[in-house]
């Protein structure tokens, strides 16, 4: 299903060309990453739920199994799998180590967060410190070292502008960092010998906000301590951190108060891999819940043997459902790493079209991931509200998807204000001409409606643009949505019957959005 | 908020006069309630999910404080607060005891299901079987014994008519009962001295399905182990138990082989119960997130103080939704919940128009409280996903609501197939008549198109019936739901605003409902 979807998104066959790769090649590096999906991380992720991290002399100690599979990541290249062979990497292209995420997450999602950050992380240096990347990124990638994103802190979420952590000159020319910082996923762990932290801290006063950040890289070798980790609804595996720098020594990254335009890859990064985690955990639910429906008997005429629930036309309904959010959501991850690959190979449209799938990306396949995983319990029953079956964990683990890496409510104004409204709709016009291209009927009457939208939007106060701001999220979705659903009915076979679910009530549910933008604008 | 609301219900009025109460005594009571749930039963659901229950050498203890709290809810007369004082009962409205136990719902729902069953139970034995009722209802409401309901097996669960459990009739008159039972909420607790279980066995052949089935109270006096008790995603304060009956002692209520038809009033308390849990549990989730959202300061210019986040468009957004979710579901509930009421007191018309709303009670509540438990996770960001507030659990609790007492399948079923088509689309034209009588006009217009979509379905495959049931009781939600936000418009002030926001979508989400309908017939 995965290379399916792949295949047939546009763009995809010449970056795989590009990579020296062709189908065969392709197929065969998903079947190791599946299988490795299956034997080494599955088990992992099961355990580690139970288990949880724990602080133990001011460290954190990971469940049973992560130290190997993390090491069995990074014998088989998977870490930094789309960086160059100079920084340890495989030069993968981004759609197919996104692909190959998707198995990876669906068995262990709060086990990966430890690479996904380490390979932003990664990204970030090669392209803002090559000394430090030739340092670093051979170690991240054979798993010796690990990266974190160090941004938030008790009183600055979203709030960037209001970070006290303090960056003052040493005599050597190193920074002494010094501050609390939270949320902080794998901020400790006993995976890797060292653990450096992407660090925002304030070289200027407070009164300049985000404009006297600046960006360190601040190694866990003295003056950072483990303050306490969360105790979260989900991602038990996943140590969120909160850690107290105490003179750390960092090294700046970039120029003096241009902290936050260094993260700005790393972001695109860290929303792409968000959305490849729904994604992931989106097909796992679709599956679980079709292989339960098959072997679960119940209800038929009483005097014969119970028929697999599977039969009931409800359940068939529900699984139609799953499969159809998975595959939507699969979809939309390879159309925006497409154009994120693109973009970074020079097409400079492509990364304007990226900026604008990505909002849409990190809320929708995170919307997603839940309501699959609710659609799993659903089919379950009872067990499925059961910690005998996982259905209940990828609940708890979804829910963070849209909350972690930017909010929906930024997500909303990001896609509105900046890549919309902002930006002379560009983006907008690039999908526009791909769906005008295409031969599709009910995407282009919801893409002449987001339209319509907008030019309802442009111009009206803040406030009730901001007010707007989510239900035109999800205008957009039902555009771009049913833009892939017609993608995917032109395939045949499941993945057309998926796409025609989809496609049943995405006009209606583009009314929905109209509404809910009609009423912010009221 | 609450007795806003139920003041507003048409009905309620004359059944408070009957039960010879006036506003000022109505308010003293929904007071105290109030009280209990915020002194007594909080401080219990709060540690009962860190705590959860467990099993020791065979019986389950319950976690800390839990005794206490069920004798105080017993000492204020609330186990049978609407029963006869014959049988310990205070004689109260049902829609009074429903609002008093809103607050209750929202502190310690799985606590709460302790009393909740024992109720329903209560109710059946009063019914069905006076002898036992005499003996009974009095311990019951004193908070001495308690009751469960046994109907779900390994192998049969909505699927009643493959129950195993055999009754076998001993020379004293009463019965042996073998088998083993799951999915049974406090079936062994230390709370009360004794727990009697009404419980459906076979006395006929398998072969006769749900008409071999009869209805015995089966106390846990000899011949009941527990096999184990479930870990769950939530409801880790109630405990969900797997009872083996090996010749335990049981009396037959009613007639041999009519043991399914005992159970209809029973079944319609218990839904009318999972209602009320979700409107308390929404109610609460509003609650939370507004009261989060005035303390929470964030964002602003960075020059100034920050803001408290309710100040954010989009956060007001997310909090009317929240509201606007309480305030209907709390609707549903009284109109459902008078209904009912009238219903016992002779009114057929008002029992068939309570059996429509039923599943739409069940359903709609039920998911409700998931999205407003979502979205009150989604107000609190990364806080919400922690355990230091209870947003979480609130997410963990609800996800059950639209699977016990049965699923969302089994309610669409019901809703269409009994309540609509096969019963001369009775409960429709009762609800109808009322849309008319009103000055709704948002609502007139939905109730129409439900209309249509009825006449659409009518007389259809019984395949494609069932696979349009979900799409019609969700239509059917629009309706009754659009009828009971234009009530709160009529009533003003934040109500109205509530109201609003809920009628600005609901016609397009109408419009969902129909193209899920066409999809299903298609």
């Amino acid at each position: 299903m995965i290379l399916d979807i792949l295949n047939a998104t546009p763009g995809w066959a010449a970056q795989r060309d590009a990579a020296g790769l062709d189908e065969m090649a392709v197929a065969q590096i998903m079947e190791e990453a599946t299988k490795l999906a299956e034997e080494v991380l599955k088990p992992v992720g099961d355990t580690a739920d139970a288990q949880h991290c724990r602080v133990e002399n001011g460290r954190v100690i990971t469940p049973e199994g992560y130290k190997e599979a993390y090491q069995t990541l990074a014998e088989n290249g998977w870490i930094l799998a789309d960086m160059d062979p100079d920084f340890g990497g495989m030069g993968l292209p981004i759609p197919l180590v996104l692909a190959a995420n998707m198995p990876f997450e669906g068995a262990a999602q709060p086990f990966l967060m430890a690479s996904g950050s380490s390979r932003a992380g990664s990204h970030l240096l090669a392209e803002r410190a090559p000394e430090l990347a030739a340092e670093w990124c051979p170690k991240v990638a054979e798993g010796a070292w690990t990266i974190t994103i160090c941004i938030s802190e008790p009183d600055a979420g979203s709030d960037v502008g209001r970070i006290r952590t303090k960056a003052t000159l040493n005599d050597d020319g190193s920074y002494a960092i010094s501050g609390t910082k939270c949320w902080i996923s794998f901020g400790d762990h006993d995976m890797a010998a060292r653990i450096g932290h992407l660090c925002l801290a304030r070289t200027g006063t407070l009164e300049e906000g985000t404009r006297g950040l600046s960006l360190f890289l601040v190694p866990n070798d003295e003056g950072i301590f483990v303050e306490r980790i969360e105790e979260k609804l989900g991602l038990a595996g996943s140590p969120t951190c909160v850690l107290r720098f105490e003179g750390a020594k960092g090294t700046l990254i970039g120029e003096p108060g241009r902290g936050l335009s260094q993260l700005f890859t790393m972001i695109e990064l860290m929303r792409l891999q968000v959305g490849g985690q729904g994604a992931g955990l989106a097909q796992e639910c679709a599956r679980l819940a079709r292989s339960y429906a098959q072997d679960r008997k119940q209800g038929g005429s009483p005097k014969a043997s119970p028929v697999p629930i599977i039969q009931h036309p409800d359940v068939q309904r529900q699984l139609l459902a799953l499969d159809a959010q998975a595959a939507i959501a699969t979809a939309l991850m390879f159309e925006a790493s497409v154009s994120v690959q693109a973009g970074k190979a020079g097409d400079a449209d492509m990364t304007t079209y990226a900026a604008f799938l990505l909002p849409l990306a990190k809320t929708f396949c995170g919307e997603g991931a839940s309501e699959s995983a609710s659609g799993a319990i659903q089919v379950l029953g009872g067990a499925g509200y059961t910690r005998e079956w996982p259905a209940e964990r990828y609940y708890r683990d979804a829910r963070i998807l849209t909350i972690y890496e930017g909010t929906t409510g930024m997500q909303g104004q990001d896609f509105l204000i900046r890549r919309v409204l902002n930006d002379e709709r560009k983006g907008l016009k690039l999908f526009a001409d791909r769906v005008r291209a295409s031969e599709a009927g009910v995407a282009l009457r919801v893409l002449e409606r987001l339209e319509a939208l907008t030019d309802q939007i442009d111009g009206q106060d803040m406030s009730k643009v901001m007010a707007a701001a989510d239900g035109y999220l999800r205008a957009g979705w039902c555009a771009v949505s049913a833009y892939l659903a017609e993608r995917l009915v032109a395939q045949g076979g499941d993945l057309a019957e998926a796409g025609r679910f989809w496609l049943a009530t995405v006009e209606a549910r583009m009314g929905v959005a109209e509404a809910q933008v009609a009423y912010g604008l009221s």
